[in-house]
């Protein structure tokens, strides 16, 4: 016996903006799991940022996907088929092969989880990648202490609006950024951020400094670029910076310059510090018990934008580079 | 009575690289000291690149020069006059009223210092600030540790020098770049590092990438610009930057664009830090405790370039920006 399912494969490496001419999807049988494998129908699988960076042919700190061969990245899913000790049908689990419908791997690769009240998605929103992203970038790479003014930008995405309210959920202080005047309400009226601007409006300098105007202390950094700049415009001394990533620059196909203010790193005494959640996954107990029972109780919100079924993956994969969606983008399968 | 001095005036804002006519030199009668105060006659002089940022008229971490007033900086002198306890007639200090030939203090406002065998200007060099710079910037702000492969900019300068040698006296792996094929064998055959370059034989990226084929692990940034941009290109994972300075921009006159690779700070999980030594003075004596040895012993060379004369001051800084030193740069006085 065999399982038909379908499949995202990488057609073209994309130069600037994906096209929809660089995926193919794909027509597969699985084989039957294995011992202590197996067999998983994906509920619902992520699409990040992250991932344009893979689709280049460079070394980084993910390996690239494969031309002619099936992308991944995280997932959520039921057991349909078990071979192993401890998974029963039904089951739900996160796991890394995304980008298509099922799933055949070893059960050691899987992670069982419990939605409880909870939509099965919120494990690769809240309480999955993106909120242990935000957790840890904000209290272990930042530090960010009480009474820190926090910023953070590109603050209506996955991590962007978790790293707000898990500010605010501590009584910081915290400003964001986003590309549209909805969203910019969003932050305000539905998150609870005490200042937010449009950073399509006018230069992410002047906006930044009329919405800081006691400085920052801490900056969460989803954009990078001109965004960088500013922030270390207006930091404070000591500043701390959370380097999570650079979504402005993802599609250049030339580098662009980095900020033209470095110098005042030095007479500022800041602090900017990259990472990499993968680093951070022994947080992940922590994140739950803190910030699950605020999720549990509508202290945070956690919007999605669902695309859905998995021939619509890559059109969800382009908008998200476009910044067209408000929370976590999701494709549901 | 009164003590007739010199002293160095700053005349006009330099645009650019600062000119003599931008500094005056004065004569003035100084009055006798008062209560708890010390007449010094200054030995040595400190000029330092920092000093070009106080000639704008720029809030930064340390206040401008203000126009047709003294300019002032590290000094080490002799004291000829004293009206404060605990002090006598040939004590040598340690002050901030560089730029002059005599100054009248009070003696809170002055260090104390036994030079022993060693001359007195070395605590304006490798027992002074730019000791303690490298001391603190290497071991507390890149928090070097043994193994750690070290990068160091300008290595032939003040800081520079020290900072390699420190890293070498606790057995790094040290690499430097500094302006001539001269002060490249100065490096190697003189201070002991492990490889060097001239910066302005070819791009600092490709022969960086040369000289450290298994990347760096800390980076002791004197210069900014390229050079940063090339220790970011070759930074290993976890790579530690302690951002001291930034010379290569000192004189523009507008920003120069910050490093093109600024997404490789978040893939390879790096740390940019900013410092300022004064924010350090704590450590000043482990400095003494752990160096002071060494440099009796030999173990540490410093090099000082010695001008000569309150009158050539100015141009001894001018030379200083533009790397005509070897070592500390100080004017006899």
């Amino acid at each position: 016996m065999s399982t038909s399912s379908r499949e995202i494969q990488l057609a073209a490496r994309p130069h600037g903006e994906p096209k929809p001419s660089d995926f193919r999807l794909v027509a597969v049988e699985l084989p039957d799991p294995g011992d202590g494998e197996l067999l998983v129908r994906n509920t619902y699988m992520s699409v990040d940022p992250y991932m344009r960076g893979r689709m280049n042919d460079v070394k980084s700190y993910t390996p690239p996907f494969k031309l002619d061969e099936v992308m991944d990245g995280g997932a959520v899913g039921e057991v349909v088929l078990s071979n192993a000790e401890g998974f029963a049908v039904g089951d739900v689990v996160l796991h890394q092969l995304g980008w298509r419908e099922h799933a055949v791997q070893p059960a050691a690769h899987v992670r069982k989880v419990v939605a409880g009240d909870l939509p099965e998605s919120a494990f690769l929103g809240v309480l999955g990648m993106p909120g242990l992203t935000a957790y840890a970038g904000l209290l272990d790479v930042a530090g960010m202490q009480d009474g820190d003014i926090v910023f953070v930008s590109g603050a209506a995405g996955a991590v962007g609006s978790l790293a707000g309210q898990i500010a605010k959920l501590r009584g910081n202080t915290v400003i964001g950024s986003a590309g549209s005047d909805e969203k910019v309400r969003h932050l305000v009226d539905d998150l609870g951020f005490d200042e937010a601007f449009n950073y399509k409006a006018g230069p992410v300098g002047r906006q930044l400094a009329a919405a800081a105007p006691k400085g920052i202390d801490v900056y969460f950094d989803n954009v990078g670029g001109d965004h960088l700049e500013a922030a270390i415009g207006v930091a404070n001394r000591n500043g701390r910076f959370a380097l999570c990533g650079a979504i402005s620059g993802y599609n250049h196909t030339a580098p662009a310059p980095g900020p033209r203010n470095m110098m005042q790193i030095v007479g500022k005494r800041l602090t900017l510090r990259g990472f990499i959640v993968t680093d951070h996954f022994g947080r992940l107990a922590d994140l739950h018990a803190e910030i699950g029972p605020a999720v549990r109780a509508g202290q945070i919100a956690f919007r999605e934008t669902v695309a859905d079924g998995l021939p619509n993956a890559p059109q969800a994969f382009v908008d998200l580079l476009r910044g067209a969606n408000v929370g976590k983008m999701v494709v549901k399968l």
